[in-house]
């Protein structure tokens, strides 16, 4: 973008998946049954909220890489624990692969994310991002009140 | 860093001040008592989220700035909601002033932030900015358990 540019492409990525990392662990400790069912005060199970992120991450890069505004699905059909795991751990090299793809000099161009948010790219990503660590934060909160210990928050890896 | 930066140093500092200006919000949904008093799962109450983050943010700061390694404190002595407030709102310009200070060159540097964690200083402000994000989140369901409505997510100004 500029030579006063302090976290680079490969950075970002990296601080990305670290955090995609770390809500695995959260997913993981999660008993299957209160994956789905468990919430408080009327909010979505955190299932209902992994799908978000699943929904936003790939489609939300193919989308940049491609230059087409997408609308966005929450609607994945992912019923099992085991089902969540899987299309998340497909996506992590989805993720790298489509990342690796955009231009550094594409970062700043504003683009209309799923015809919704029109914001430079690397704003878009952080969104990505800030909102991935937004709802683990959330699951952090349903395994305590579940009585389970949630994994520590640097484990990025 | 490298001409391959995507994000600049003062980009850095207005996504963290946008997610601070959410972190207030949040702050001031809750009532008196139950920021100081109401928790879910053995958790700490808001407000003692609220004072970790206030004795990371500026104290991290100044331990950069100086380049004296400094051991962090979080006890504050905050015992109102307007208190919370007027510590949050003196330290939003102390941070732009030190976040001002640090040379791009800077960032790349180690540093052994609070004697603890020896990461790059890009690295140990996106961690402050992280685990802002993180217990903001978690304020958010203690909101919606005491049925009050949090601000939108995207509400950053």
């Amino acid at each position: 973008m500029n030579t006063q540019g302090i976290i680079s492409k490969e950075e970002l990525l990296k601080s990305w998946q670290g955090h995609r990392a770390l809500a695995r662990r959260v997913i993981e400790k999660f008993p299957e049954k209160e994956l789905f069912e468990f919430s408080i005060g009327g909010m979505r199970p955190f299932a209902e909220m992994v799908k978000e992120m699943l929904s936003i991450a790939v489609p939300g890069l193919e989308s940049i890489v491609s230059n087409q505004i997408e609308k966005y699905d929450h609607n994945l059909p992912l019923t099992t624990k085991q089902e969540l795991l899987e299309h998340w751990d497909a996506d992590t090299p989805k993720i790298d692969a489509l990342f690796s793809e955009i231009a550094v000099d594409r970062f700043k161009e504003s683009f209309k994310i799923f015809g919704e948010y029109e914001f430079p790219i690397v704003e878009n990503i952080q969104y990505f991002i800030d909102n991935e660590i937004h709802h683990r934060a959330q699951g952090y909160v349903y395994l305590r009140a579940l009585g389970i210990e949630p994994p520590f928050f640097w484990e990025r890896y």
